[in-house]
């Protein structure tokens, strides 16, 4: 190569924009040419959208103008939407362009995974994006306004949350809170509503250390939500949600959080895939095409064991950071490093002020819990974007 | 009688609470048992509705709980739905129980008067109560985010407003003034966003001063209100409108603010009414029974040219009064006084800072007029709740 190494990344969540920022920051002057892709011209926090999507947060606080983040004199960014990956052709299908990449970063996130489940597709909502969390906060409420006009329909008030891993868990534990101040503001009694936390693996939190399990279980429930555990979801229809054991709950919404599969667009281009997922190298490149990186949910790392790691924005930003210093290592000629995920504790909020969480061997619950979450939080907008973004959207 | 007289009011709208209140303030102790009875726990300013409706105020500065303009000991009041009202045994089918009265008096309020228009009913909104207004301010917010994984579906950012009275009038300035905030909140292009105005009458405001009319269409249009006058609504289906001149506009939004009847259970009790109206005699009462008053939207008052006057909140809050007054007479044995309609000037708000309105033979505009809006609003509250009231409830 005599003109200088042409880099794209598409897709700004963790592992896309921690790349994109630390190549920005170690990259030398005339070193590559950098491009971004994303369909948004933010990048959202994708960790707390359980809250908007709630209601008990604003929308506006899970996300940052990439303008913020990105020295746009060391990284284009280009705001599209990805059509194809040519990796053969070194090229990426815009919906207006076409983009040429010497290395690939591909950081496009999950797609909801709805296992075959027929009707989820078309009729539950899922807390992904800020579009499709600011939809649910709204359709919530919309419930609520129309159960008024129409005093029968009992399954207005019903909501169905499909799979209780960390999102779902996080998820009931802010509607719960959340369902007071929308039963004052709607005249609506309190005993009227129910919140279903329905999962198909025997516990909430599948893989979760079991007594923090216990613990969060009993504060939902005390805050009103209904678990229905070891109960898989058989088929979801407008009407509502028939279980396995041939239950039927009628709700006219049901947010589906029980599972994440790569970008279908992975496949499309020929990579080899579990879920829609690809496993990469020790230096997170595909084993086909060595100059194409997966980061973020659209990857699977091994862990000791053999195992994958679940999909986490912590792994996707260590991600990030690892892609980033190989990447330079190939511009450069220099040994890469092997991509070592370090886990540096796991929280889970279960709403206002409780929250349960391991830091390595250590278990953590309660009010402590909640102020280590918001930590984590505040050290995420710090990688990214410094002290002025934690000042700005940390919530203290 | 030797017993002392039961006095029922049917409907806490402008009409029977102020009925109610002034019985309260003139009934000497013992004299008579008032009793009041609304389906809501609470009185709502119906001429303020259509700031809620549009979500530019909050619905809570409409309304007033019936026990703070209500003295227990001087009023029951009986939170139920009236479902039959029996004039000759003198009884009132509550669905939950009777009441028995010697005089009573209806102020049962309005119902969209639709018209015949096939689809109205089903398909519109109406600007009609507290939980009517909060279904279409949700409603639309509603939209909004359903477009953004929906984006080309256009006519969910398409707001039709059927009817340009009054009520259709105020709706549209609030709603327009309501968008940029809502593209913003939701990152839509404004240009994206139609509202329409639809009116069958030559004119928008039928009846009211043309040079206002004028200088209001102006102001709204400024604001990106689209016009349709002289257009009738042919039908109203669940993908849009068709209109007289067979052009069909996709919207899943329709508000009809058309026409108002008076309430079905008036014909079912058998009093002749016109539209659901009863033509009061001049003391207010029914032609069929002395001792049954109707106020308000559910009759008619002829103005000294034989027409009747148009409802509205002023004159049922004068109708009120009068009410209250000739129910004490009655008591005592002592001469009613006629009805005479003041017309104390009218004014039509159009949005934040805008109004038009008569006083008199004086027109105002503009700034001025929204000021006078403003005390018109406040001299309601001082009549129903006195100075307090229109401390909490005042918008300053």
């Amino acid at each position: 190569m005599s003109r200088i190494p042409r880099i794209v990344i598409l897709g700004a969540g963790y592992g896309g924009i921690v790349t994109a920022i630390r190549l920005q920051k170690h990259l030398n002057y005339n070193e590559a040419d950098v491009t971004l892709v994303n369909k948004h011209d933010y990048h959202y926090i994708t960790t707390h959208l359980h809250m908007p999507a709630a209601g008990t947060d604003n929308p506006e606080n899970s996300r940052v103008n990439i303008s913020r983040l990105i020295d746009e004199f060391k990284v284009d960014f280009v705001k599209s939407t990805v059509m194809q990956i040519k990796p053969i052709e070194k090229k990426i299908i815009l919906e207006d362009s076409t983009l040429s990449y010497d290395y690939l970063v591909v950081g496009l996130g999950g797609e909801p995974e709805t296992f075959g489940i027929p009707g989820l597709q078309e009729h539950a909502m899922n807390i992904r994006s800020i579009n499709s969390v600011r939809l649910i906060r709204e359709h919530i409420e919309y419930q609520f306004a129309k159960y008024k006009g129409e005093p029968d329909r009992l399954d207005y008030l019903t909501f169905i949350v499909g799979g209780a891993g960390f999102t779902g868990i996080e998820f009931v534990g802010e509607l719960a809170d959340r369902i007071p101040n929308l039963c004052k503001k709607y005249d609506v009694d309190q005993k009227l509503v129910k919140i279903f936390s329905i999962e198909a693996a025997p516990n909430a939190m599948p893989g979760f250390d079991p007594e923090l399990v216990e613990y969060a279980t009993n504060v939902l429930t005390n805050k009103g939500v209904v678990f229905k555990l070891g109960t898989a979801i058989k088929e979801c229809t407008a009407a509502g949600v028939e279980l396995a054991t041939g239950e039927f709950v009628k709700t006219t919404t049901v947010i589906w959080t029980g599972g994440i599969r790569g970008n279908h667009m992975l496949d499309q281009a020929g990579f080899a895939t579990m879920r829609g997922r690809v496993k990469v190298d020790s230096f997170l490149r595909t084993t086909e095409y060595e100059n194409v990186y997966v980061v973020g949910d659209c990857s699977i790392v091994m862990n000791p064991e053999g195992k994958p790691y679940p999909p986490s924005g912590q792994i996707a930003t260590q991600q990030g950071e690892t892609c980033a210093y190989n990447l330079i290592a190939a511009i450069r000629n220099t040994p890469p490093k092997e991509f070592k995920y370090i886990n540096k504790g796991t929280v889970a909020s279960l709403g206002k002020r409780e929250a349960v969480g391991m830091v390595g061997t250590r278990k953590v619950k309660g009010n402590k819990a909640a102020l280590l979450k918001k930590l984590v939080d505040m050290r995420y907008l710090y990688i990214i974007g410094g002290i002025p973004l934690v000042i700005r959207k940390g919530r203290f």
